[in-house]
């Protein structure tokens, strides 16, 4: 099966915006066998879209529509389908409901112009949207399907896991492609590159590295006649990479730092605690990403000041002897968190983020302290200055990078 | 003029990388007076990339393509280009001997399929690429120009600034566009465009809503002989954007929210802490980005409990009274960071972020309290379940925007 992406917005045409969309359904794809050979922006303007949606009817068997849904006269996309197949659009009455319930639950006053997000046409059917009031449309007409999904990403990315996805998977068989990602973090790009140049030489499955804001990602692809095959390969894959990074090794496929470390904590039964400076609350809200963290995560304080850490309970001689940027304080910070908190282990962390030196210690050193009532850890990183959202992002992942580590050999 | 971009590569297609390049030069354009109406991408195969070139031809003065131009097999650009024009492609001499002299600066030895990268055609003039092997290609034949520029970003980046974008403001003159962004909050993006549905009917400045993370935003976008004018233009639909919308507006064109209430908070002198449940540290987060935020945020205290919201000094009594999420605690919890802190302004928030329900509260009841000291404000608000983070971050937005009001009533 042909497949085609359009992403309607003027915005993206007015670079305001990047079509992440296109990328994120590109890549979904392979996995069903779909091909993708045509991948096209075009402005929120009817004649141009209609256009373009002739022109993939023509030459691919489904399309994918992102943007364009909402209740605004510059929202065009279901006029533009409906142009193209010569249908009439009415407003589905079951649908209409639907979306008032919706603004009466947030006790908000809906508008007439979101009537329009209640229409289909005779060969549509409503897809449910339950992060936003545009549904999507899934059209069927002389063997061709067109999918239309909102522009925001959140709201297109949850309707895609939700509806579309199923329904497109119903539709396809035959060859299926699989994937596993490894994540590891503490190696450069190159450094990962050449440690696995070896797995580099196989065509089936292939691989690819990536550099992400967690670390690296090495990406296994096998192509099999079904899972269980293309399973059995990857595993093989897996062992290999293991055997040669197994200690930076933290995570596979949808893992996350913070998943990864939340399921250690409920596992173990362990509470966690953090004090942090540098990351300005970075750390805390990575921690409280997941949705168990209420099971395991007492809370976090942050000190973007000295006399906050006093106002923590880091002892103020500490300070003045060694500085805010010492691995004593970092040491002081955990303590002081996981007394305050009642938490068996906790992280500090204090460094310097710029733009200018502090305590002659020069920006981007940073200090991590990991205290679990037994055992004290510090770790002391220099991470290349620049960018403070990039530094602040590696420090919280090298804390929880370490505490993973403590926590596995924690018994 | 009419320009359409081009992005090729397989690597698009897959979803492997997501095309930066193109919304990019999207944004370049405007300034220049170009208009953009199309843009497409297509994967490494000459047949697609010479239909695409063809169509693109019959439409557009500029084309812009990016990617292609690299010295493996399936770099296909420079072929799709001399097919599409009908030209023999040839070696040029002094573009090879560059080539050459930068291999062997680096001191490794060139490949004979490098040798390809030294080729242009008769209506064809290289660009210099000091980044890299790739050399761009200047088109130009019956009134239209083609550019073709490598796909690396950075080095893409670098030509576009040092000689592409120079060149074409040779060729443009005339009329340039500008564009002011008017930033809202409290709003939905229907109510908003209803508002301002008499700003629609004009042509120029044209208007443009987005919802966005932090609200809505009205783009407005000048056409004018020069900047004067369209400035002109652009404060004029400012005033009547502001007549309308007055109270909802927190800030225009760059401005984010935590660097608007930083700017207030610096001008006033005045300093600010904050105790965060529901949004576990996204507030701290938030606030922190600002540079400027070490002269006025003292930090941030994030519970995760309700013994956690004790260990920070807010009444239990108090909890066990109204409840966890109540206008009690929000108040409360703002005081006891004002007061742990000593800070002049603080911020509490309470509520109840799921999956389940809290004390018989529904999932997006949030309160917000704020306490300057001398004044107290409580914000009940109930945001529609089902996402996490927008609820994290629109209740973050909030307390901002909030904070912003408060701040401005302050002498």
């Amino acid at each position: 099966m042909k497949a085609e992406i359009v992403s309607v917005g003027t915005e993206i045409l007015l670079g305001e915006i990047t079509d992440t969309n296109a990328s994120f359904l590109a890549g979904q794809l392979p996995p069903l066998g779909i091909d993708l050979y045509w991948v096209s922006q075009v402005g929120d303007n009817q004649a141009r879209i209609v256009e373009v949606l002739k022109r993939a009817w023509g030459r691919s068997d489904i399309i994918l529509i992102t943007g364009g849904l909402g209740p605004t006269e510059d929202d065009l996309t279901r006029e533009a389908i409906a142009e193209m197949v010569g249908e009439e659009m009415r407003v589905d009455p079951a649908l209409l409901s639907k979306i008032e319930e919706r603004f009466a639950r947030r006790g908000i006053k809906m508008s007439p112009s979101n009537v329009k997000q209640a229409t289909v046409i005779p060969s549509a059917t409503a897809i449910p949207n339950p992060r936003g009031t545009a549904p999507g449309w899934w059209v069927e007409k002389d063997g061709h399907i067109i999918i239309a999904m909102p522009g925001p990403p959140a709201e297109m990315l949850n309707m895609w896991h939700t509806e579309t996805l199923p329904r497109l998977q119903q539709r396809t068989g035959g060859a299926i492609i699989f994937s596993r990602t490894i994540k590891l973090f503490g190696l450069g790009e190159s450094v990962v590159g050449e440690m696995v140049s070896s797995l580099f030489s196989s065509s089936n499955p292939t691989l690819g590295i990536y550099a992400k804001s967690d670390g690296i990602h090495l990406r296994f692809t096998a192509k099999a006649r079904d899972q269980k095959a293309a399973e059995v390969m990857l595993a093989q894959s897996e062992v290999k990479a293991r055997e040669i990074l197994g200690e930076y090794i933290w995570g596979v496929d949808d893992d996350t730092l913070d998943s990864v470390v939340g399921r250690l904590l409920v596992g173990k039964g362990v509470s966690l605690a953090v004090m942090e400076s540098t990351t300005g609350g970075m750390l805390t809200a990575t921690i409280t990403e997941a949705l168990q963290s209420v099971k395991y995560f007492k809370g976090g304080l942050v000190a973007n000041s000295a006399e906050a850490l006093t106002a923590y309970g880091v002892d103020t001689n500490l300070i003045s002897d060694y500085g805010v940027v010492s691995a004593e304080v970092a040491q002081a910070m955990a303590e002081a968190a996981r007394r305050q908190l009642r938490a068996d282990v906790a992280i500090g962390i204090t460094g310097v983020v710029g733009p200018d030196e502090v305590e002659s210690k020069t920006v981007g050193t940073t200090y991590i302290g990991l205290d679990n009532g037994q055992e004290k850890k510090t770790i002391r990183g220099v991470y290349p200055a620049g960018d403070r959202s990039r530094l602040k992002r590696w420090t919280t992942n090298a804390a929880l990078f370490e505490l993973r580590k403590m926590l596995l050999e924690l018994t």
